[in-house]
């Protein structure tokens, strides 16, 4: 049995597509795309359909799970009208059966008709299936492009107390942070550079992945995100937005000025994330993490060890290819289970 | 004499036009145009001569004073690329004198392409102009749609310690925040709502100009920037973009969470830029605040009074306008000083 399971989020579509025997994993095959569901939502049936067809024939597909995030992008004027219109955009893509993750398991069309909501951001539901296979009792971590699920699990079970992004917002569950598209405006206040404190420019000027290309913890073919000012993605490219963030450019500033503010920039993001991260581990009094995601050594470990934390990944049973779409992943493996 | 001053920025071009007699201001005529200089900076000759237009005929300007800050914009590679593209564009569009605000003064087309980058963000020294003639001792505050200028003033002459964009943001001087164009993720970890915290999204979800929509402190006439979802600017848009920010929708927060959430959105602001202003009246021993721009009353005087310090406004010898447009009028006044 050949299912594939789809991450459908704001900026990224992620595909795993898994073989099945007796319920068993045999093999994975895992892609992406960049689809900015804010503006290019009327190419997501032909994007689902075009991921597939890089892995195998689209008719060789026995079901397809889908988890979804892009119901909050801002051309739906509520979540509701998010969610439906990429359950139609699925529906219109496949013959297959499909179904949707939901906050309390897989759900057909006609049931998400009926409470919409319950499949909006649900897709950390997914990434817990992943994580059980780890350990039954820990927290999952797992920081993507844009932001990082902190998923408390117990007895093999998720224990989430936020069960919406909004409410996740503030139980410590959902920090908007990621290793790619975040603004480096929003978690920084200042930057300090040569023992001195900068301000930063409110603008939209540098991201994440430009300080992680300058710190060679991601290669450009991570990079897979626009770039703010629609320049290149090389470390002198990069370099030049991340002087902006100070109002300086590369005349005032060195590679090595760059540098400094990445390193520090860098801690902070681990901090951001840390911060989540220590509430839910006081909610739940758990301690030991499972890292995955594209974040996963960048920023979750170091994460984990700044609050003395024991610390697993999802390296251990999956490729990190695989970890970067572990949503994904646990959307096939939850519909393959809904079939059975 | 007629004089008109422009004060170019990244996303506004302003414009004073002033009559001159022997020295005194005897009318000043002011408007702006939206135009953001990272997308659109072809059209500054055309936009500049335009302005003009709205007030008077062209012929009638004897000369022409330029300051800008839209030299930061990311269309340009460095600051000294925008300074000269800004120059020759406006060389472009006038035959009468034109000179330049510089960090030290007034700065012809020669002086500039010898050193660009005392060109660059030096409009707050024209600003200082207008400061003076309120008191001789005192930090004049500009808050504008981006931007927040805090430049201490003593025995007449602005006596701030960083000069450029970069400096300024380390002293105190210039706060990267304002009335309309600010991502509200920018200055906000988390929104209180409710008696709980919640984090907030890093997306270019809201914009401050929302939060003071829904609080009726400007009007939609003031709102002259672009929306971020490119939809309407009523109060009922403007508090669906906001509850966005946390993940929410307008089907899980009514209008008076929302408005909740302006009250401490605002409050989180005002807090900002005192930061900025204590540490400038720290390092000057300076406490008359002298405040002007759109944010003057919004959020200006209410940080001046959260330290305690006495407020005075421009709006005292300008009107609320030409008091939004006051690097304008100042451009306008050096310029006449500077032919004389």
């Amino acid at each position: 049995m050949k299912i594939a399971g789809f991450d459908i989020g704001g900026a990224n579509t992620d595909l795993a597509v898994i073989d099945f025997e007796k319920g068993e994993i045999k093999n994975i095959e895992v892609d992406f795309a960049y689809l900015p569901m804010w503006s290019n939502n009327d190419d997501l049936s032909h994007v689902l359909i075009e991921l597939i067809e890089n892995i195998c024939h689209l008719s060789e597909i026995d079901a397809v799970g889908i988890s979804m995030t892009a119901e909050l992008v801002d051309a739906y004027d509520t979540k509701k009208e998010g969610v439906l219109d990429v359950v139609k955009k699925c529906e219109e893509a496949f013959s297959c059966p499909i179904a949707y993750v939901g906050i309390d398991g897989m759900m057909t069309k006609s049931e998400i008709e009926k409470n919409p909501l319950k499949a909006a951001a649900a897709n950390w539901i997914a990434t817990a299936q992943i994580a059980t296979l780890i350990s039954d009792n820990c927290i999952f971590i797992d920081t993507g492009s844009t932001t990082t699920d902190i998923i408390p699990i117990k007895e093999g079970r998720e224990c989430a107390i936020g069960k919406s992004d909004f409410d996740r917002s503030a139980t410590g569950e959902l920090v908007y942070t990621g290793t790619l598209r975040t603004n480096l405006a929003s978690f920084l206040d200042k930057v300090e550079l040569n023992g001195k404190s900068y301000r930063v420019a409110s603008e939209l000027f540098a991201q994440t992945a430009d300080v992680y290309m300058v710190l060679d913890l991601i290669d450009e073919k991570d990079y897979i995100c626009d770039t703010f000012d629609g320049e290149g993605k090389s470390k002198l490219d990069c370099a030049k937005r991340i002087a902006r963030v100070v109002c300086a450019d590369l005349e005032m500033l060195s590679m090595d000025d760059v540098t400094e503010m990445c390193e520090y920039i860098h801690q902070k993001q681990v901090e951001q994330i840390a911060g989540g991260l220590k509430q839910v581990c006081e909610t739940q009094g758990l301690n030991l993490i499972v890292t995955t995601g594209l974040g996963k050594d960048i920023l979750d470990k170091k994460a984990a060890e700044l609050l003395g934390l024991e610390v697993k990944s999802m390296g251990d049973i999956l490729t990190d290819d695989e970890c970067t779409v572990a949503p994904a992943v646990g959307t096939a493996v939850m519909m393959e289970k809904f079939l059975n």
